[in-house]
């Protein structure tokens, strides 16, 4: 059997590399429409060998790892499939490109958002252990073809992973306030300390927490920018969500209403009582 | 010289274990107004003793870890100082009680804060190596004794710290960027997806992208408390510069301005080149 992965930075790449250890496939074939990301790709060691979109095309498994945008025409471009084959999505928004994917090839399409990633993207940020103990949603698997989804599935158990699954609505839905909400929040964190500060003093003064809570808002404006626009409703939704809670926080500070403020902590305290 | 901690939490309690550590001191004594934190310290050896606080009033240097409402009442009930001792106050914001400091040992008062802090509390949050390779501000060092400032100096140059120093409203300002507006990021973050999501539902579907905004959730309601009290002016200032630009990606997001919005996030960018 053969892999191809389209897309060879953080994602596409660290695949590349857990793929060629786990040995399911017998190469690892890439492709990535920057011809740099495919010569670091190789000089890396991501994939075997990189390859034309048509070659790509006739493996056993197709995994897409570019910006959102571009993945529906990418998927359906693949208009001579065999029933064998799989193509799989590996994209942080799932419910618009479902509906983007044309039923001639619905059954091999799968769409998985492994919950895994960093702030750093290109094929030089690929790590080969990006995925193990990871958990990895599929969504709307009963649009999927039987053999699809346990290809997947063995796949995906391979590179250590824990799978899930969810319809697309409700994966998007999830994720806005889990993954993308806090993605807003550390850019405009890193935007407000920009405006505010001189660099020297940011270099000087940082501690722990604002690495921490900083650390995301290196994260791809392009990759980002993808995410946001395929999840635009539920990302609004969070973000009013949590304008709430700020504003809340901001009228106890202002009215120094001490004691409200303490209670709100504690209640944010107990999230972690089952992280 | 014998070294006095009054509060054996965290920042006291890993203040003891690396002033154990450095042996510049003979002995180090502790004192915390819970006897259980007195126990917990003394079994996890984090004081060479507890003792009474007119004991640690004794003491060369004492250092004052508790929660900021009380440190200006328990460094100026030291009444009877020799010119030699030195108080140091670990807090987390320094103008007011700087403000509240008997101009009587004034010399004898050291304002400091360590960089340095985990989302932990409680002697058993205490770790050796809180403060090696971190940053140390002094503030308002014009009002301290010459030998209280070298003193200061040594003691935290021996903990491997390095130290910068800065007036208290200066330091209350760029602190409430750095650190306090984070916090209170992190603790409207969690009490937003606390709102919406089922435990189980969080559990299985966070990233490394949550847990690390989500982290600082989890620090000391009553030692947060204090420090939103104590820097209520700037905190205040920070969370309306943090609105503007939370509102402006908000507002790119509601009107589809998606090349806006990766300006705005390639600026955040542009932090990680100097961090």
């Amino acid at each position: 059997m053969l892999a191809g992965i389209i897309g060879l930075g953080l994602i596409g790449g660290s695949l590349g590399l857990a793929l060629k250890e786990i040995k399911m496939f017998k190469r690892v074939l890439g492709h990535d429409k920057k011809s740099l990301h495919e010569k670091q790709a190789l000089s890396l060691g991501l994939v075997d060998e990189c390859v034309s979109m048509a070659e790509i095309s006739e493996c056993d498994a197709i995994f897409i790892a570019v910006p959102l945008s571009q993945v529906a025409h990418i998927v359906n471009s693949f208009t001579n499939l065999r029933i064998s084959q799989t193509i799989i999505d590996l994209g942080s928004a799932k419910s618009v490109i479902n509906s983007q994917i044309s039923s001639k090839i619905r059954k091999n399409y799968i769409g998985a958002h492994p919950m895994s990633g960093t702030e750093f993207s290109g094929p030089k940020a690929a790590k080969k252990d990006l995925f193990k103990n990871k958990i990895l949603i599929l969504s709307d698997i009963a649009s999927c073809g039987e053999f699809q989804i346990a290809f997947a599935k063995e796949i995906f158990v391979n590179l250590g992973m824990q799978i899930i699954t969810m319809d697309s609505v409700s994966h998007d839905k999830h994720i806005a306030y889990i993954s993308h909400l806090p993605h807003i929040l550390s850019f405009a964190l890193a935007n407000t300390v920009l405006a505010q500060e001189q660099p020297e003093n940011i270099l000087a003064l940082i501690g722990g927490g604002f690495r921490s809570m900083a650390r995301i808002s290196n994260s791809s404006p392009i990759t980002w920018r993808d995410i946001f626009k395929h999840n635009r409703e539920y990302l609004l939704e969070s973000l009013s969500q949590f304008q709430g809670s700020f504003s809340y926080a901001h009228e106890l500070i202002l009215n120094e209403k001490w004691d409200e403020l303490e209670s709100w902590m504690k209640k944010a305290n107990s999230l972690h009582e089952f992280l």
